[in-house]
């Protein structure tokens, strides 16, 4: 608390209340601590985390703590950050550097505080702590014996380093894991960005077009509750075999200054910028929302909406109301950020659940073996996700079959 | 103003914001407002309703007062009532009598204030007004020369009273045409429970045993939305032909004390009491979370649960939670209300502004055939259902076919 | 035996083995037998059938001939006669007269031998008994004491004879239980429709554009399935109504002029003629596909296309390939009959017990009651439907809720 | 002709009638043919292609002989030869041994007749030619410079040949290939299943409790159609993490033990064996429908029950009944063997077309790349993949959008 950057430590009870809500729903960091707990894995090393900070990450940092580490928590976002949260994990004994709602520049200075503090390893959520270490930062990496990436965004930055030959310690790909993309991109961006927007619009889903940019795995989920939702999805990709998948999973499929004229509603995922341009925008119908649910505010080209619209005002909570010099409005949610999570509760928490669990016990993995690693990007070790998967399956209470040893033969074996 | 009974009314401004969005997504209010403001059809009419008061409402409330007639407006929930709309009524030139969060003691005054006004016609939500001027207040309904009744709950009411032969005046059964059911009940309260729950809670929807209680046409939207995020359902009924197209719909049907045993989440909307009952709830799994979709807070046994439970306590912001006596916890959202309008911004804007098309123009109607209506409850005459999806469809830009003079012929005739 | 007149005896085995394996389905048929075997409430009856002649409907005659009457069976439509079938009834003790594939005037002369037979009562599918005994056999009704009518489009025919107040009985409208159309119409026509056109064309259901004519209960079973099987469905309806809640469940809604030009395939389920007409099919992609769910082949207007194009084969066994003048090419299912009959084994078993139970519980209501019955069209009494719903649960072993005496008086009261 | 081994060549007409049908639904086949017939790139080389012989795959084996190749084919499955289309391909000049319905010993004996032919190149499907070419018929393998494999169960026996250091040739997995798995395996088998269990039994599959044994890519479609069906699904695994994707998908997850009591259709998908045992079927219903969409029909462990069942009898065409010790009845259809191709036409002719261009263009590859291919089993080049996504999105008349320079430039940078 002597060192920790928060917005007003009073609000720390209903931080707290929140924390233990979410608890509750995270059988697997329980779990781990369970098993962790009395061996402290992590003793004595020093943790920066960058995440959007609330009461499932804070759950993280927690368990990080419990397992022996002394724990550093900056926001990956300045939207997202909870003030309440922030000052309940300073209650419980942790040092955090966020505000929400900061500029640029005052976030950057937050995760800088948090890498000032003799870090061992980090945990990273869309690579800003990597980029600081690989740039004006670079004296601070020294102690660094490795870390782990949370989403698609951070693993292709750390990749070009990677190819560059520039990567300082080895990284752990923790969205790689199949219980991280499978569950988080899909289930968690899915339910999540609907969330969002339902909340901060109150409107009719069903019956819309909308149109998703990207079928990865996020736009999966975003395209599936779309649809789950009564609306009809138009999915634009770059990508021939992605586009295809759309198209089978009985989507439209068309380019983005297509959809443009028939969209009702669109939701950007793909990790690329200006997918939406002012171009697309002058072609849309009179009352079109827009959100991004990418994890860099990129994706929507809001600069340029800025700079040519002839009028901006708050439509709703939230949501800003854009006049087009054609006379149309259009509106943005959250000025373009993460919709999920800066105007909801970001993804749910069993969800986060998995995700959190693979950076806990990755972190580990990196621990143990970074004499090992390379300066290279990782998977995520198999028996990892396997053992999330079955600890997650065991607290659900369902039991699943075992192959007998004449099935493990029969797999091994090509003859008839 | 001088009358009113709101809560602040410096908080106008943001009020007024919110109705303008909702106008946005209100074309066929927009529509009438236009075809009718002009003629005036209810000019000189003191009109009272009862409604949730928020920028859906408050557009009836306005469009009522553009057709040329005094409106005295007052919530039908206590917890349901914005103060910022409330506030902007009054701005616009509207008597409210509404603040959220009153007693029922202080709710019934509101409502007794604005029939004070003499009244000539009602637009009732959910019967309070009709009971009060059945009751209580019988002086009050001299004037009254008809009404319109908005829900399933209020018309089952009205039946009642028209059975006993009790009924004073012509009620339009609002609930009843296809434009209100099909979409309001089944569309509306489908998504907005599921927005209600999520946003309150922050818990994945996908993989959870969702127990629907009540297979009509809003239990129906709220086991689809379900499906549609990702749940398994199960339903609970008491009529044989609904439990078995639920079971076709391809949900599980099972009597409520076992599917209590099961559910992860349980959503009520039968427009009937005690639907869950302690007895049901001793028998759910620890974390299990209540919540009711139904227009009274009398689904499930709250009342029962508060004397039976060892403690109370907020588990989350408008969750409250309850420790058993057999050391497992259950959670309520927002103490059994309507999820949708305690935790929620209630039904999306398109679908009341059909709702609500049918309130205004049944209005009329009454006013001009009231002369011709017996003390009766009446069916939304067909051209009013017509007219709105003729008038929304336009709004979407869809045509859709006519009969040829050959197929209405065909269609007229019994010989081959 | 003597009377009957089938394709060939010999088959009957194979027939019979079609009988069992429908029987199994037919839980609710097999209770009704056990009821009433020993009562034979038909007792002395001679009862003429005209349905689409096979598994389960030949159930529904060995049931009413094991209640005691006498069965004189015909098949509604030339196409779906199955000969193995008809024999197995003869073998059984049943008289029949149907032979698959017979042109119109041997099957009406089919239908005039079965009502040659001292018939009391009919049970019709389609109404072309109905309108035998209404003109060219108007003597062979006198001694009929009602009967029952199974489909949509049956009852459309009767209502207009009702309307002429030229009804000659009094007849049920077996179509307007809900244990009929909420099964038979939307599960039945759903599934079978789909049945019959994959088995049939061999291709891919996914991505395609469908498009569906008409969404009363057989367009939305039918809508809902390809949505079920990846399509991107298209509505085209002449009631705004219906048109809306396409649009609200998430469906494309336009004219069948602009469908025609982007749909792969079409379904008409309207009970109307010409719905798809020569001028759509010229607007139509290379290669499209058409079909007809709807009882009557009238709705696409193959005597045009017949006549207009430029050449006809058969493309796949059942499919007819048109080369239209424009140098594009479409196909035909079955002649535009009722796919499903004509192109697969019709509804599925366990809808059709639901259909039959209650034509026969029907069929004994008109004998115990065709004293006090006018010569109208009926209901199906609600205790019929609530029958049939109970006895199918049962069978399933789905237990229901009941209401307690709080809850029925609470559902009676109007008072808080 | 004077080589081949064929059932009877007059039904060639027939044959040739379902290949042009399937024709027009191959556009990339199509576009293949037109890019690479005058450049006859397998010219000369003698191919031996084993597949399931029906109108698809002998349009595959038409462009192969368009492309130079003398094509020699036989069947991958004694039970899905069509005979008309055996004849057909003979007729067109290309070689066939096969015949429906043969026992094991004959249908080996038509492979190695097959492979007798100094084959320089196979294709092979399930594994077959290549277990003969490693054993048996080891002789016959010199002149084979590689092949194609075009299932799972075909790919896991080569691994395990390549694992053990034995495999002759290179061999590329087309199975691995994106326009093959997510098409074929997940949209192909999910639609083909449900088309063969619907078409052989007449039962209805909406409230039907569905058991998915697998939830691989097969077994992913077969539930996702099943849910579009209105189906419950259940599914069985022996993978923590598809157990948990399947449980987030919204189905129940259990062991078979369990699900076997519950379950009213099985359909295995897992590439195993042994996965539905007799232990397994006495816990069955009365009634219960078993069927397998994996490769080989060793899924159910059928052995075991003809030796134990107290009656076995042809409940319906293609439907074997059991009689039960226990005295209750189970079914299975098509013997346990493949049943979207043992009682329907296979996958759906667009998606097989997808395949087969993969097929064609890796066949190519080999011929083209053979000298650097090491005796081991490729992955499809990229290129071919994304080249056919083109090719079917471009004959859709889909265009997708293409990265600017700058977006490219931004997805290889890993600075803000």
């Amino acid at each position: 608390m002597l060192l920790s950057i928060i917005k007003d430590y009073s609000l720390w009870e209903d931080g707290l209340k929140k924390i233990n809500w979410a608890r509750r729903f995270m059988p697997i960091l329980n779990q781990i601590r369970k098993e962790y707990e009395d061996k402290k894995p992590l003793k004595g090393l020093n943790i920066a985390i960058s995440v959007h900070l609330e009461a499932k990450t804070a759950n993280l940092a927690l368990l990080l703590k419990d397992l022996g580490s002394n724990v550093f928590v900056t926001g990956s976002n300045p939207l997202s950050t909870q003030d309440d949260v922030a000052s309940a994990l300073v209650h419980e004994g942790i040092e955090v550097f966020a505000i929400r709602g900061v500029d640029t520049s005052e976030y950057f200075s937050h995760l800088e505080k948090t890498l000032e503090n003799d870090i061992d390893l980090i945990i990273d959520d869309g690579g800003d702590l990597t980029y600081l270490l690989h740039t004006k930062r670079e004296d601070l990496g020294d102690r660094i014996i490795g870390g782990c990436e949370e989403t698609t965004t951070g693993v292709i930055r750390l990749r070009a380093l990677e190819r560059e030959g520039k990567l300082k310690f080895p990284m752990i790909a923790v969205n790689n894991a199949y219980c991280k993309h499978l569950f988080d991109n899909r289930i968690g961006t899915g339910q999540s960005t609907w969330d969002g927007i339902m909340r901060t619009t109150n409107i009719t889903v069903a019956g819309k077009y909308v149109v998703v940019a990207g079928y990865g795995f996020c736009g999966k989920g975003i395209a599936k509750r779309a649809q789950g939702l009564g609306a009809k999805v138009i999915v634009s990709e770059v990508d021939p075999i992605k586009a295809l998948e759309a198209y089978m999973d009985g989507f439209e499929v068309m380019k983005m200054q297509d959809a443009a004229k028939i969209g009702d509603i669109f939701v950007t995922a793909t990790g690329c910028k200006d997918v939406i341009r002012y171009e697309h925008i002058l072609q849309m119908k009179d009352g079109a929302i827009l959100c991004n649910s990418g994890h860099f505010n990129v994706e929507i080209d809001i600069a340029t909406l800025e700079k040519k619209a002839v009028k901006k005002y708050e439509a709703r909570k939230n949501i800003q109301g854009y006049l087009l010099e054609n006379g149309k409005e259009v509106f943005v949610i959250a000025e373009g950020r993460l919709v999920n999570l800066a105007a909801a509760d970001g993804h749910p928490i069993e969800i986060m659940d998995m995700s959190f669990a693979i950076q806990a016990l990755s972190s580990i993995y990196v621990v143990q073996n970074h004499r090992q690693l390379e300066k290279k990007v990782y998977n995520v070790p198999e028996e990892i996700d396997r053992f999330v998967a079955e600890v997650k399956l065991r607290s659900l209470g369902i039991e699943i079959d075992r192959l007998t040893p004449e099935q493990e033969k029969y797999l091994e074996s090509w003859e008839v």
